[in-house]
Order: C-alpha cells, then sequence, then structure tokens
C-alpha cells in the first residue's frame, strides 16, 4: 500500500468517526492551521476537528492505527511551532478549537472546569461576570489547552506564577494505541495520593497526550490597581529597583516587566494610537512597567496604593535609582506592553529568544549579550523587552528590512546558538523560558540537555504511551 | 550466602563508603530512627548518614547491588510511615540528618538553596535575618527534602500553596543501580525546556530517589497581621464566611483554619497554658481562625488590617453567619491550633485521616462522616480540625482510654475504610491530602486508584530507576 493511499484511509476512518464536517483535507481549509505564529509554516494532510474527548480518542487510535504522526493544535498562538505539522504534508493536525463546550464556574470552590479548546479571553468573561480572573497576563489569546500544554507563564508571574501553579486537575487523551482517556483529578488542591501524573502533561507540549479538559485554581478579579513607567538610572540600577519594590508592596507586586528603548520605538513606530510617555524628555535606553494590585473591601485602599507608589517614586528618585516616571494612564501603558511583539514583526524578520536567569544574572546576561550582537552581527537590532521580576527576557533581535544584508536562515539560527551557549554556559539560564518546546528550538534540547537526559525523559513517555509520541512536540 | 551474611557485606561496604561513624547498626542507636510520628514501628538493620551528595549515591548503589530495601528518612516527622522500616529488620534507613550544610541565600534572586536534611526552622531562622520566609507554616520540623518528598501543605496553603508551587530546582539521587545524581534545575522560575523532571520526585515520598538539595522561591516575612477566632452559626455558614473573606481580603487572606470542639477540648484538658479564649461562653461546636497578613511599607497598614477584620467580623455578626469572635492574642490562639495533634495523643490512639475534598464538599462530608461514625462507631470521638480554605481536613478520630472497647487495629482500619469509602464515592475526595503516600495509606491506593493508574505509575518508576524502587514508599 501507498503512502498516499495509507493516507487516504486515515482520513477515510477519521470522517467516518468524526462526521464529514469535522475533517479538513483541502488546500483552503488547512491554510490558517498550517501557519504558525511566528514563521514555521507546514503543510497538514488534514485538519481533525474532534468535538468531544471520545472524538479526540478515535482520532488518536485511528492515526496511531495508520502510523500517522498528529500535531496537536490548541488556538495556533504558539511562539515555538509546537502546534504546526512540518513541510512534508504527511503529518495530521489535531485541533481543539472545536472542544469548547461551557464553562463551569464553582464559586464555593474558587475553580472552574473548562474544556481545552476554549480561549483565554472566552473563559475570563464568564469570569469576570463573578469577579473572578485566570489571572495568566497574555498579549495572545490562546486555548485552556495549549496554555496547560505550554506551561505559559506572562506579565504577572511575578504574583499568580505560571500555569502549572493554578491547575487542579487534567482530563487527557494519552499518545497510546487506543488514546486512553486519563481522568487526573478534579477540584481538589491538596491530593497526593502518589505520582502526580498531570505534571507529566503540562509544559510538554502535547507530546505525550493532548489536553481536553481542565480544572482551574482561579482567583478574585484585581479591584485596585496603580502603574507606573519608569527609567531607572541605568542598568545597574534595575535590580535594586526590584528589590526596593519587593520590600515595599510585597505581594501587591504584581507586575514589574522591562522593555528596551529599541523595542519601544518600534511600538511607537508601527501601532498606532501609541506614543513616547515620557515625552517631551526622549524614550530611555530601558524602562520598567510597575504594577501594584489588590483586591479588598478596605475603603480608599486604591488611593493609598497609588499614594504609596507614588512615595515609592519620589524615594527612588532621590536616591538616583530612577530618572523618570510617568503614572498616569496605565491602560496605555500595558497597551504599549502588549503590543511588542506585533510591532517587531512590523520591523523586519524576528529571531525570537524566550530565555531565562536568575534575577541578578538577567542584566548581566543582557549586556554581556549584547555586547555579542554588536561584536558577530552588527546589522541586527536587540529589541528585548520581558520581566525582570521572574528573571525572564524575550532577547528578541530584528533582521531589518533595510541596512542590512539580506535575510538568511542560517546567519539568524547561528546569532541564536551564539547567544543561547552565553546564557547556559556563563549563567546557567534556560534556552526556552515560557515559550515550550518546539521545532524551533528542538535542536538545542539536545546540543544543551545532554544524551542522558534526553534518554530519561524518552523512556517516561514511552511508559506512559506505550512506545511513540504524538507529533514532534518535544523538540 | 545467607541473608544475615549478605546484610553483613552491605553494612561492611556501607562502612567503607561512608566512614564507620555514619552508619549505624545497633540496636541502641537506632531507637529513633525505627518509631514514626504515629504508632508505625519498624526495625532497621542499619542507618546510613551520610553527609555528601556523593555519599547518598554510595549507599542508594551500595544497596541495590546487595539487593537492600532502602527507605529515606527526613527528619520523621511524617504522619504515614513513609520514613520508617518495616517490621523485618530487613530494611534500611537512609538518614539525610546529616546531609544538612549551610543555607545559600540569593537576595536578588529571592531564593535559598539548601541540602536536603536541613530542618524547616533552621532554614527560616536564617531566612528571617533577611525578612524573608519559606511561607509553609507547620506543627512539626521536618527537612526540606522531606517536605519536597511529602509535597507538605500547612495552614497558610490558601495563601501559598504547597511545596510544590515553590520549588525551583531539586538535586536528586535516583533509586536506579549507580545511584544517579540528577541536576533538575536551580533558580530559575520559567524553565520549560521538555518534561519538568523534578514533578517527579515532589510528593512521591523518595520512593523515586532521595531528594539531596532543593532550590527553593522564597517570600517576605509578613509584616502586618491581623487574627480572629471566630465561631459560625452552625455548619452550613462556614462557607458562606469564606467566600466573604476572600471577597473582603483578596489574597491579603492568608489562613481560614476550622477546628472542631471536640478537637479543641482536647487541647485545653491537655496542654499548659491554653484555655477556652471565648470563655466564659462555652466552646462553640466549630471555630475558624481567620488570619489577614501583608508585607507592606504602608504606613499604618497593620492598624487598617485589624479594622478591616473588625468590620468584617461585625458585618458578619449582623447578618447572623458568626455568634462570637476574639480577635486578641494571635499567638495564642496560633499555640492552641498547633498543639492539636499533640492534644489528641495524649487523649487515646489516633486514627488520623488526612482527606480533602472540594470546598463546598466539606462540610457535607464531615456531616455524614459524623452519622457514620455516630451509627457504626459510637464510641469513637470525632476530633476533626483543618483547612477549610483549601478544601484539606484532619478527620481525626480518637479510640479514648476510657468509657470504650479495647483498642483492636482490624476496627480501627474498618473505620478509616468506611469513612474513606464514603469520602471517595460519594464526593471524589483525596484520602491522602498533604502528609503524602505511605503504608498508613498504602492498601488504599490499590482499592480506589484502579490497576490502570497503579501500572502507569510503577511503569514511569521503573523508567526512571531501571527497574526497582527504594523501599515502599508509594504505598
Amino acid at each position: 500500500m501507498s503512502a498516499a493511499e495509507g493516507m487516504r484511509r486515515c482520513i477515510e476512518d477519521l470522517r467516518a468517526a468524526l462526521g464529514d464536517q469535522n475533517v479538513l483535507a483541502s488546500g483552503e481549509d488547512l491554510a490558517r492551521y498550517q501557519t504558525a505564529a511566528r514563521y514555521e509554516d507546514g503543510k497538514a494532510a488534514f485538519v481533525a476537528l474532534p468535538t468531544t474527548t471520545a472524538h479526540v480518542s478515535a482520532v488518536v487510535a485511528i492515526c496511531r492505527r495508520h502510523a500517522v504522526t498528529l500535531v496537536p493544535q490548541g488556538a495556533n498562538t504558539g511562539l515555538v511551532g509546537a502546534g504546526v505539522p512540518d513541510s512534508s504534508g504527511e503529518q495530521g493536525v489535531l485541533s481543539l478549537d472545536r472542544l469548547n463546550g461551557p464553562v463551569a464556574i464553582d464559586l464555593e470552590n474558587r475553580s472552574v472546569r473548562v474544556a481545552g479548546g476554549v480561549r483565554l479571553s472566552a473563559l475570563n468573561e464568564e469570569l469576570a461576570r463573578f469577579g473572578l480572573t485566570f489571572p495568566i497576563d497574555l498579549g495572545a489569546d490562546p486555548s485552556i489547552g495549549g496554555m496547560v500544554a505550554t506551561n505559559t507563564g506572562g506579565a504577572r508571574f511575578i504574583r499568580y506564577g505560571d500555569v502549572r501553579r493554578s491547575v487542579l486537575g487534567l482530563e487527557v487523551v494519552v499518545a497510546d494505541e487506543t488514546g486512553t482517556i486519563l481522568d487526573l483529578g478534579s477540584g481538589l488542591r491538596k491530593n497526593n495520593v502518589g505520582l502526580d501524573l498531570k505534571q507529566l502533561f503540562i509544559g510538554t507540549g502535547g507530546a505525550f497526550g493532548v489536553i481536553t479538559r481542565v480544572d482551574l485554581e482561579v482567583q478574585p478579579l484585581q479591584r485596585q490597581s496603580a502603574t507606573a513607567l519608569l527609567a531607572p538610572r541605568d542598568r545597574s540600577t534595575v535590580m535594586a529597583v526590584l528589590l526596593a519594590a519587593e520590600a515595599a508592596f510585597g505581594s501587591d507586586l504584581s507586575s514589574f516587566e522591562g522593555m528596551s528603548g529599541e523595542a519601544l520605538s518600534c511600538v511607537f513606530r508601527h501601532i498606532p494610537d501609541t506614543r513616547n510617555p515620557f515625552a517631551p524628555e526622549p524614550l530611555p535606553e530601558y524602562s520598567v512597567l510597575v504594577e501594584l494590585s489588590r483586591s479588598t473591601a478596605e475603603p480608599e485602599a486604591g488611593e493609598r496604593l497609588k499614594a504609596g507608589l507614588h512615595r515609592f517614586l519620589e524615594a527612588q528618585f532621590e536616591a538616583g535609582m530612577i530618572v523618570n516616571a510617568v503614572v498616569d494612564h496605565p491602560e496605555a501603558l500595558w497597551k504599549i506592553r502588549h503590543s511588542i511583539s506585533d510591532a517587531l514583526r512590523e520591523e523586519g524578520k524576528v529571531i525570537g529568544l524566550d530565555v531565562s536567569a536568575r534575577r541578578g544574572d538577567l542584566e548581566h546576561f543582557r549586556a554581556d549579550a549584547r555586547v555579542l550582537v554588536r561584536r558577530e552581527f552588527p546589522w541586527l537590532r536587540v529589541c528585548d523587552f520581558g520581566h525582570c521580576g521572574d528573571g525572564g527576557d524575550h532577547f528578541n533581535l530584528v533582521w531589518p528590512r533595510l541596512d542590512a544584508p539580506p535575510y538568511d536562515a542560517a546567519t539568524a539560527r547561528l546569532a541564536r546558538t551564539r547567544l543561547y551557549e552565553l546564557l547556559v554556559a556563563k549563567y546557567d539560564g534556560s534556552f526556552s523560558a515560557e515559550h515550550g518546546t518546539g521545532p524551533s528550538n528542538g535542536e538545542y534540547r539536545s546540543a544543551f540537555l545532554g544524551a542522558d537526559r534526553l534518554d530519561l525523559e524518552k523512556r517516561i513517555g514511552e511508559a506512559l504511551t506505550h512506545g511513540r509520541l504524538l507529533g514532534r512536540a518535544l523538540g
């Protein structure tokens, strides 16, 4: 039997199981499922769109029977190519798009049960009606299943942590012969009856199974907040300001986000209705977005939070730690923060690095990395931004359309490699902080993790799935 | 070769590797390592006391070579018997007592690196000098390695979560042939480079390996707090008061701990310098310890927190949700809370159940469970207490010394089984919430988790360790 004939039969079986309308196999229908958010385009043999967990199980079993590699995909907002097929045309996509039943809120438990395909925005819209929120703050609008598979972080990590912290239970379809459905807990906060199997599916990019349902702890909505954009005197004072903010505000500090002047100038150039908030002063080399927030019925707590931030900024100013600050229009400040990724794409070809280090090492890495880029790739522009509060940085490079040699993928990869080498060798940092692993950084797993570690992961994956992973998502 | 001869050679090899002084093998020396905190006494063939990670690795490799089962033990404060050998005299104990090097605090990263044998109290003493804390609040003083292996919860879970939430990195000695040392991350908050292997060692009771070093995120010390003991009108209002407190205080709510009148009367009877805080009013059927806390430089924040609690109590009183409250002497209130376990042991034989449910189900389970006990085991006294805020409850029964049939282990086990059956069948709750799994609850894993689940855990354990677990710790 030819490969084409095998694939035809696989699609036939999928149609029989899911109904014709839930299996796409023609070029036009497939387009939006093949193209990733950041350049890694692929070619799918089909897109299966299960509407129930039983359908997901059937898709997995059918594809294993036909030996077709399956790539699970949430809302296709990922940045490392984990959710899109390769260019062979021989992989299928299992999309969660239609696995999006109602959101079941348990107010007494302060938790929610949600299908894997539900979008973050849809979940938070429901939750807001009850004064609650799933507090992972992102520029994109991913599916909840995809967020769990990626173990997403975001801009309020310092206060709320990653997705893993909020997951109380999962239902997964394991990537084994029969598409076993595992019920891994529900709404319990404390449950230590053995190995916590759900942890194996969080952050593994769908390689071990498909996340079909999630139970999440949710949080009271912020009711009071105070926001400022401040300009540290120079890079050496960023960490001092962070430590002072933690000492002054404790867990009221919900964001401490750094942005390079280069990244911000791309925003003001390309994103309508944005401007330099420090104007008429020039844009500083580096700015930090600070947010305090609470959720309290205490009278005038919002005013006090703002007054506290004001006092803090004055003290930091007097101590020479910061040289400027603006406190008005928090929505405008957050819009700037969340527009950076789009703006960089307008500016040129983005070489995105999602890295992390111990907080105290981050500024040193950034300084070293700039020197490296200037020396070895002088036409590349460093437009980094990230999360000083949790040690994460999107050390993004832009290969400009103008005034630069023509884009060349091998050179782009070399720049990435050189920076990862610096990060790992000198700072023991991570080359994959919060975007998960996928084809974009898969080769670096081999380079940096070592054969023993990869072998151990493989053995565990095989123990889970009886010998074969879905897709290529563990890089 | 006889078994005794094999054990003699194993001990000989251990002495050669660790030095004579670090291997105990005589009856008297072994005593404190054999006796568990709650009745499960055992008999050790030896106690190995490694002082370095390399020594831990040597102990594991030697014991595997001689096919001697090894039980890892932290501070021996566990409540499910996971850290003590069985009664055969053929198991060895690997104690972390001497693996307690200096505590390395990274102030910029707000994290700490600590050896597995360091005690919680010692860690927090060091941290307090810098205004920091590892905020897991317990009555006991366990080792940090043991806390990770147990995934301990505690009385401030509602604010700070379990140990898992704070673990940034682990060094473990895997229970394989060579005692492989795995370095599983250090101080990074965001690190998603593949399967997060450290999760496999958190909460698995040492079965997969020995935790020799831990990197923890730590938190600013509470600087302001307000505490009250309140008496809900009846059980039906406990949940309403919790939801009102979360709505009023957000994450300033750091404890919401319930205590039955029976548990408290044991405290006042047996623990010196404690008394009914409601006196001259009688002890209510159920009380809740509420704590608010912050860590802020905001002027008069402590006064405001106290005023806010006062307003809250008045409103709850007026709404008929609570019938009494005391707000003075927080240390005395916390002492009462943390003395319950000791007091119950004075009262009689304790049948300890460490269970959890969705928060809204907890009061219903407690009511059903009381009916069951009254009907089937009328001489047993329900002295429960726990964590309404996170759905955890120590539904402890006391078999009194007086006015009861003589203690009988089979009946005690039957009572435990009947209550677990109720919990799991009716409420989908957990029979092992925060004390971990061990011999005390191991049989219930078989009963409630199902053969497929246990088989999956076993396959994963074998993938990790090449075919054999340490001790019996996964139940």
